[in-house]
């Protein structure tokens, strides 16, 4: 009988237990999307740069280098106009908080394709947010040096300048390929005589990588729900912090904030 | 008056939003935490490989090669002790549910000395869960052929023999070393006139990696609150799932299943 009572009460304890995780698993999910949404209206920063640096005062640190994985938009989506947007987007909120690198990683390199038209829509960004005193900044991309990096509307930036912000493109063959491309190039100098093999260290090929590529990224922001690097430049990812929430999909500037708080080693509060 | 009102009423409604936000936030950390316990009271597998398979059995898919980082433990957590102790419990859960390669990254490669106590400790623990049909198992780490890599108590397996498990001790060393490594190497060949640099692919570095150092894991399990590889081998984490949890600090059964069903793309319900 003490047996009996005692399964019950077990039993009984344990199917409380599962419905309140049951209850959790479902609600988890329309909660965390819905806290990010009330949290972006009371976050918004109305495009004011000035915002935005307020809502980083606190932060101990900030990364210099940036780094976000974007998916590729099919025609539903928005196309390659909805990943110029988010550039755009991205680019301004960079700008705003200081950082000096912003790296754009999408797998097929569609955006290469787009170095104009996505260098139209970030100087106009630029100018909705910081009016006519707007920073200045560069799109370059791997393996492109003759991409037309001067934009139309005459405000043409060269090369060698110092800008505010460098926006790189990558692509999955700035991955794994720029290794193979340099241990190809190594082999050809050795061959001819030109290089000796015991110069190779982990030095040069750092060198190589972040001048034909990129260099390490502080901080690198996945807009998706899992973590999967989807071929991003995998020598360069050494020291990164990598960044992604549960439950989210898609680019929004409470997810950029949460990254550089998590960043700096700050909990987020008020809903940030 | 219609304004003041107005006013007071926005300023109530956010303060109400934030207090709930506050609460949540502190409340979240030690929810998580407690939830991870009762989950592992709930799951406990009392060291029987069936309840393990039992676990899993609903999942679609189940990954071959499974990697973790474990972090270096100081004396008072237990020291190089409680590291072969993980791993001990790693390589049953692994054994249990077929996984056929374990590897575990420790960033110093301390655990590379320990070889043989870790051969040890493994085998104790597989006998407790097996008993006497116990899977075999094969320790080996990259760069160290020479390790003594057969156990005291005789039941040796040779290199070239199948083993159920196998379990491959990474450093940091064989990550961004073995790359430049492989570079000096063919760069030797090449100065010789032994290789053409044409030859150099994507393919040829995938198998050179492969056979020196590991293949490419298909779920990485970081068993800490942020998502940082600490120098894990690059190359190999192209198409790899990253799985980590929020507020987790330390390796446990419960985290292991969840990256399991995290993988097959199922959530987790009654508490796992």
């Amino acid at each position: 009988m003490a047996d009996l009572i005692f399964r019950t009460v077990y039993g009984l304890i344990l199917t409380i237990i599962h419905t309140i995780y049951a209850f959790y698993t479902s609600v988890r999910s329309t909660y965390n999307i819905t806290r990010l949404r009330i949290a972006s209206i009371l976050n918004y920063h109305h495009r004011t740069p000035a915002n935005i640096r307020k809502d980083v005062a606190l932060l101990k640190k900030l990364p210099d280098h940036v780094a976000v994985i974007l998916e590729s938009k099919g025609k539903k989506e928005g196309g390659v106009e909805k990943l110029i947007d988010e550039v755009a987007d991205l680019s301004c909120w960079c700008a705003s908080v200081g950082v000096a690198t912003l790296t754009v990683y999408q797998k097929t390199g569609m955006l290469k394709n787009y170095e104009t038209p996505a260098h139209r829509a970030v100087s106009e960004r630029l100018h909705t947010y910081f009016g006519s005193t707007r920073p200045t900044f560069r799109i370059t991309s791997p393996h492109s040096p003759n991409a037309p990096s001067l934009p139309p509307n005459g405000d043409a930036v060269h090369d060698e300048e110092e800008v505010d912000l460098e926006i790189n493109f990558v692509a999955q063959d700035d991955g794994r390929e720029s290794i193979v491309d340099f241990t190809r190039a190594l082999s050809d100098l050795a061959q001819g005589g030109k290089f000796n093999s015991e110069d190779v260290s982990v030095d040069l090929i750092d060198q190589e990588m972040k001048a034909s590529v990129m260099g390490e990224p502080d901080l690198l922001i996945l807009f998706t729900p899992r973590v999967f690097l989807q071929g991003f430049p995998p020598w360069q990812i050494r020291l990164t912090e990598i960044f992604h929430l549960e439950d989210n999909e898609g680019v929004s500037y409470t997810v950029f904030l949460k990254a550089l708080h998590k960043f700096a080693g700050a909990e987020m509060r008020w809903g940030r």
